[in-house]
């Protein structure tokens, strides 16, 4: 397989692991930006996650438009959040956009701010901006459905990692579809366990910066400990067998741009 | 397949998924109103929602008495919901009753009203009031089982989109068997989400009305959005083979009622 | 079948269901009074109620002790919670201990009585009271371990319908293991509902005593309604083909005591 | 099969129990320490304990290295957790890690210390402290990843069954498998109704210490009730197969260490 092939294999999972992680239903979407051309991005046309496979996915320019010119079949109408996040920030690579139930509460009143308080939440950094639409456009349907929406959720997202949404969701930005997909994942575990905290009273303990700070520099998406998550929540999803492992599994964020002989996935012993 | 045969294969449909999403369980039902014959409307016979097939669909006139003179199974007890609905509101085409557990708190407390604070929940409207059949009729069994309390239950909703019952549940009312679906899957989730805020504290940002009808407006029930979710919901309730879609998806409402191609469904592909 | 036969599968299916309805899990069990001699019922051995088949069926004396001087297998430990309640209350017929997750708050502060609140708990009645094993016999292991504890418990039960017991779970009482497995099935539904609208604030609507009354004298074990709960959770719980029907439906609950012709059970079309 | 063979067998078993109960998911593991050599322990290599099979097993000295000194396979990072609580406390025979969202809140606020209130939560004990790493190892990515840290939570834990490891987990610690998986199953449902409780508001009743030491005294894991809910969840994992059972039931803990005749498991029947 290619490294884009491989790529676009990792996305079909991607797909599948927000799908039975509860993180999307019928809507919800992952994009993941091409390794070559920095202007462009992968995202699946209109269907639910849990559907999608290979030929279901459609490249895309910054600018949420279809780049092949005869691709009848109709694209999602919110792809402007990964367009814009793409444009604004070189460095991610990969978008996830979801409706999770559990963080939605955080968008809708400015009380408590979404912020760290498990390790495995350490990945929404410790700022989360919640982005109102109406604040610009006043009165819409909510959905992000121009260029224009999609630069300013960006602009409101900065430099962090997630962005809620009021009243919608979520945008999720990150430096490879691993890691976005443990931060989806991940957000609304620690989404819960702050609202429970919340409830028993007290101070609650977040997570200090330094702590924040050390699990960042600690973080690989290649690592045993992260390929380890990815590998189960693909097998309960069905799709274990798409897995495949770069063979440098030291090689990091890189591996995924360059060819990588097919590893066996770690089997499943009967 | 006839316009006909293809609503009553569209509220096979719609029971299996309000059952595979809880909505209902072995109680609560979904009717649609006869198109030609607005007099009339089809509901299952009284059977747990999850089991029923095109054959268990009855024809009733509005005061609740089944068509056909010959039909000796047994008809829902509070089939006088949806013949009050439809007598009493022209524009509705198709009536949920259904028990499902988070709403349930928001008629037993005159505190909180439930309205609509995600973008999935704006169908539900921005007033949903809550009927006590204690007011008009005292002491029941709580159940709608005469002409008169499903009047009086009509009479309660007026122009809104749902209505609370004090202790026992909801009546949703929509212009279409989708739409009616649609509502009764987000309205407890948009339940649980104000539940949820409530408790964060603070001040809570509800949808407004402006964002409420830009929804409306933009809505049709034959969009590629809504059918994505139904055609979801249907695979996962195990009937996305059912699903069938008009020739013309910019045809709206009106497809309904006009004999269809029956189109191939999105299939899923391996 | 005859009636005998009919009541132990009854015992089954009722295990089966409240296994699958998560009233049970490894611990709680259901039991039947022996139609011909109110001094004996029927228990399963000391086994998870999922595993339970009409083999597993042990009958015991009232005091717990097992009928068959042959028999080897282990009884339940707590097994006088039955006997204590069919030694004091003549008109039950079907008890049920369990520890369902969702009422144990309510055992745990005098605060908040668990009461009705929606028209499917009504049956739990209008006062459920709290037994707290301590208050006669100190520090225990709160299990119900002999006679003399089941008598205790069911002195606190009184002419009530369910006993919660403080730290441990709750005790049900009824006329028939229909009603005794819906009670059991809804009253943890119903707890929720009324945790949920406490945190709402406001004043909470119970349901009124009249409404209590009124649904009581419309009960029946074997009207459509109650019917389609008890098949469509057999059917859930893996075990619909094990469910008979009296041949008349409106012989209501001396219909369990007389033998019943095996009645096709409603057929799951396909 | 030997004594070790029959408890490295447990040891899968205890793997998938705890995968099934949510206890753990990608992350968290069980380990046992060597019957014969107590300096040793075995633990998984690092895999979702969900695919755990017995060639998974590694053992390892009390300062975390593996004993096989040609073993590839990484090892857990957080190895060092059981390695900690195994030196300090002779007594203890199996150990847990996890993360089971529902202890989490109670490690995050000073103000409700997690304790006793439903019987089957009796064996965490009168006193779960709550460990911060934090407190002296400053700002960390929170993992337990060397030998002093695990020393310093084995330290926190003292002589109690469970300690909180805050914005982390948990760290539970008992005489056998048995009960440390029943434990931990039980740890997150003994949380969730102290949190429901809470919300009620009164005073709450916790179990006494009188019934908590009556708990201990009464308890062995090859009692015929521990028994059930160990057969129950091994069979619900998947792995009812595996289960074996030492000849007398009442060698009690000493069972483990000997060698037993392969029992029959309770066969479910059809």
């Amino acid at each position: 397989m290619s490294a884009l092939d491989n790529l676009l294999n990792d996305l079909v999972i991607a797909n599948r692991i927000l799908a039975k992680e509860d993180v999307v239903d019928a809507y919800g979407h992952v994009s993941v930006r091409h390794p070559d051309r920095p202007d462009r991005f992968f995202l699946a046309r209109s269907l639910a996650p849990e559907f999608i496979t290979r030929d279901d996915i459609l490249e895309f320019s910054l600018d949420g438009k279809v780049v092949d010119p005869n691709e009848k079949r109709a694209p999602y109408l919110e792809r402007f959040i990964h367009g814009g996040i793409f444009e604004s920030r070189p460095d991610v690579m990969a978008v996830v956009h979801a409706h999770a139930e559990d963080i939605l509460p955080f968008g809708l009143t400015g009380n408590t701010p979404l912020r760290p308080v498990i390790h495995s939440g350490s990945f929404i950094g410790s700022n989360v901006p919640v982005w109102d639409i109406a604040d610009k456009f006043g009165d819409t349907n909510l959905l992000v459905a121009n260029v224009e929406q999609g630069q300013d959720l960006a602009k409101c997202l900065g430099s962090a990692n997630i962005a809620l949404m009021r009243g919608h969701g979520f945008a999720a930005a990150a430096r490879s579809l691993i890691e976005v997909v443990r931060m989806s994942v991940y957000l609304p575990r620690n989404a819960r366990a702050l609202w429970r905290a919340k409830q028993l009273g007290g101070e609650i303990k977040y997570l200090s910066q330094g702590e924040i700070d050390a699990r960042n520099r600690g973080y690989s998406p290649y690592s045993v400990e992260t390929w380890r998550a990815w590998h189960y929540w693909a097998t309960k999803a069905g799709v274990g067998k798409l897995v495949t492992r770069p063979t440098d599994p030291k090689a990091g964020k890189a591996a995924a741009k360059k060819p990588a002989k097919k590893a066996k996935p770690a089997r499943r012993k009967k």
